[in-house]
């Protein structure tokens, strides 16, 4: 324990991770964000760069109307241009606009920047830190210096580095922020160029702003820190430019529960798989299973060895209990498993199994061939826990199925294009034929089937099919390969994974939608309720 | 730099990287990684686990078939059971039996363990750990010891954690590894343990097996060779059990590029990307973009600012020159983008274009509805370039489409699927009106297509489509979401990446096979031969 030091956590998702590729995240999206941040207990929200694009300057007019308990906004931005004066530059104009708190601009440490990007002179660059910073001071806001490149131009001309500091620190700066924006730097050279900044900064707070380039960002931010740096800055889920930003997620509970640094938002810290799933869901992200501590494999068990043990000695294999952080252990399902494996999910799902049941090996043997054909149960385990029911005799089906067919047409000449479904189920004895008609053909299987369903069985009716992954098993057969399907479907808070797999995309699909209305029906079964 | 200090890379892919959720190695694929390794300059490959499952005792009985030209293969096991001579354990025979030049073995550090989970006394464990190398050794394996939960067995009682080592230094263990089994150990008490263990162990060489638990496998890792480990233990691109190991891929351009040691591989680092890469494909798992160095994310430039910059000075924005690891600048194509960055993906794809030309304002109008209805080209070049070069009116189509049906029929009596898929194309003014009839869909859409063209276009005969993603573009709404597919279409060494959006998969399957065979074609057109 390092004397409950306190340390500020800054966010820059909605800016800096909004660079990442493949992420994008609407106005509307950024306030949900917000308030969850705010609720969470983040420090600081950059929310944007008003000077770069209108969606940002939307966000800014909006989040005024939120009652945030204790998260400051911070609006980003530049120092002013070179050889003009503050007042007269639009964009620190804009950054006043926003109305928020806090503004954090950057600036140039690195010499090569200041010449051959800004174009302007070393001492001009000193003026345009001091003077921005002070401008914005005089006009209310507290201000954040994010000295850009200090690493590199650190490295390059250490004084010169260090003398933007000193101006940022005579402009006002509430912070002055450290940013390894190449994400080049490595530990040793990172601890120096802290300690060189925190000599040259006295009693102005020190931040971090890592980059992931090396693998080292949680790493750098925590290095930093105990070099008495009391500011990070980071993205949740790591999200941002090239290999993202500095991790929150991992950055936290590491800050936190192993070091016990502290954090604001420590009495949350229960919720970071919570927040850390929201953000997913938000920029539209597949989460990540193997990210430290909030990932669904976190305190997953495969092997054998390890598996056994965490039976015998609760978290012989966990480095924390999964619950602080929001997370739980899971026993993974998968052709190394044996008998003990296939055993111990059973008990997580509640099921109540004799392990000399001899049922239990034609199962292993089931499971394996269909494995082997392409099924993978890690992620479904709706459909595992039919399966596992089914060799065990413990439930029936509620429907079955006769076929069914889809026709899927596109008039390139009207542009008209619409998808028929026909289902044939049995259920009851008596024989349900229905049709539905609609854009995509899972859509048309799925009401069709519903159509045939839901006046016998009423309680599908609230369920919802909410994610639909397609994986192609073996790439090299092109497009006769074997296809995954994986579905998720939720009612209320619960939510269920099936798979199907099938060399047909449209049959994978079937059979994991059939699954996920079967397991449903199976929920009112004894065998179920655990 | 650290006067070349050598380092060696031991991989644990094909045992430990086998533990992670979702991952599956075959024996053919861990002959292959073994060649691919070995040819990269891996110093030790870690084979398997011969008493654990028979697929790796296959692997043993086939990896001495290969001319390996440097890398030595260890067989993995565990220390002899309590209460027994190391000749009668069967777990000690399978590895003499795997006959590998080396032998790993894991023992217990921590009393925990050794009293809770083998059950038996500190002093046997002494003896296990002792016995068991000299035995191995005795046979004429080099040893390499794996201290099992060092750290946590360290910080519990130090004083036996560093006995159990000084065992196996007795035993004649060639290498002595630090395991962060549990990968819950902070930088500050993983440099004292490491600090401790080389103090006991003399000359006897130290190596380091970290996992990312909390984001510092790679971190540990370096730290531990700064502290005097010459072998670090992980997998490629960090595969493992929970968060994975640490990520070989990462350390080795750390240790070599970045602070010099001298490590075997250092000329192959080049070929680090295709090394990773290569693991994906066979693992069949999606490659992670943001992967420090080898990822597509890399290099990759979205933001405004950093690409004008990128544009401005070469690599102010990139650590390293990208094609050290065999990796490449890319500019993003995305709804931040201006002008300027729409120039810059024209040139990189070595397209003509005219700034000032007003098809370029219409063409940025175009990309950001298209990005609105769920179209994403960052993984689509393809399809980009198609869009650009139909504005600027610099290539026509080769073939137009009047429709096309798809039906599935699946009789669940007969247990009968098929798929029938019609295509209408107009060629040169004459109609093609195909049919084709197989499995799944996708396919029977795609034979249909060639069918209508390979006449006409005989080049087309040669491609392939080699991957197939499917994403739900908001998944608030159900099966009535926007999907969109990306297709991977390969010729020879040449791939390309093509995308469609629809709320229907046929539809949007059918752009992305039709905008890859219409790429093709227009290969053979001035425009695209930059």
């Amino acid at each position: 324990m390092n004397g409950m030091k306190k340390v500020f956590v800054y966010d820059t998702t909605l800016r800096d991770g909004t660079q990442c590729e493949g992420v994008s995240l609407s106005a509307s999206a950024k306030l949900r964000l917000t308030e969850k941040m705010d609720i969470f207990g983040i420090d600081f929200i950059e929310g944007g760069f008003p000077g770069s694009n209108p969606r940002d300057m939307a966000y800014f007019e909006q989040v005024k109307n939120l009652k945030l308990k204790h998260a400051k906004i911070s609006a980003f931005g530049s120092t002013r241009r070179a050889g003009i004066r503050p007042e007269d530059d639009g964009q620190l104009t804009l950054l006043l606009e926003a109305e928020t708190p806090y503004v954090t601009i950057f600036g140039k440490t690195w010499l090569l920047h200041v010449e051959k990007v800004i174009k302007t002179s070393a001492e001009e660059n000193l003026k345009m830190i001091e003077e921005s910073i002070a401008y914005l001071s005089g006009k209310g806001r507290k201000v954040i210096y994010d000295a850009e490149h200090f690493f590199d131009g650190w490295k390059d001309n250490p004084d010169y580095a260090l003398q933007t500091l000193a101006a940022a620190k005579r402009g006002g700066a509430e912070f002055v922020v450290l940013c390894d924006t190449n994400g080049g730097t490595m530990p040793s050279e990172f601890v120096k160029g802290v300690e060189a900044a925190a000599s040259i900064l006295g009693d102005t707070p020190l931040g971090l702003h890592c980059h992931n380039d090396c693998g080292l960002g949680v790493a750098l931010s925590m290095l930093g820190v105990d070099c008495g740096a009391t500011m990070v800055q980071g993205t949740l889920n790591g999200l941002g430019e090239r290999n993202g930003n500095a991790n929150l997620c991992t950055i936290i509970p590491n800050l936190s529960l192993k070091l016990g640094y502290d954090l604001n938002c420590a009495p949350n810290i229960k919720k970071l798989r919570d927040l850390s799933l929201f953000m997913d869901e938000m920029a539209n992200l597949r989460s990540d299973i193997h990210q430290p501590y909030v990932g669904a494999s976190s305190f997953a068990h495969k092997g054998g060895v390890h598996a056994d043990a965490a039976n015998k000695v609760k978290r012989s294999y966990e480095h924390i209990d999964p619950a602080l952080v929001g997370n739980k252990t899971r026993v993974l399902v998968s052709d190394m498993s044996g008998r003990a494996s296939i055993m111990m999910k059973a008990r997580e799902l509640g099921v109540d199994v004799d392990s000399k049941d001899p049922a239990i090996k034609s199962f292993l043997d089931e499971l394996k061939n269909l494995e082997f054909r392409g099924y993978e149960y890690e992620a479904a385990d709706a459909s595992f826990e039919l399966l596992l029911s089914r060799f065990l005799k413990k439930n029936s089906e509620h429907f079955k199925v006769r076929g069914y067919r889809v026709i899927v047409e596109c008039d390139e000449i009207s542009k008209t294009t619409k998808s028929e479904a026909t289902v044939k189920l049995e259920v009851d004895g008596n024989i349900e034929h229905t049709v539905a008609e609609t854009h995509g053909p899972v859509a048309a299987l799925d009401m069709a089937l519903r159509k045939a369903l839901t006046k016998r069985f009423p309680q599908l009716k609230n369920i919802e099919l909410t994610d639909f992954k397609v994986r192609i098993i073996d790439s090299g057969a092109g497009t006769n390969a074997i296809t995954r399907v994986s579905v998720e479907t939720r009612e209320g808070n619960k939510t269920w994974g099936t798979v199907g797999a099938s060399d047909n995309i449209i049959v994978a699909s079937w059979e994991a939608i059939k699954d996920a209305f079967e397991f449903r029906l199976a929920q009112d079964d004894a065998f179920f309720k655990g």
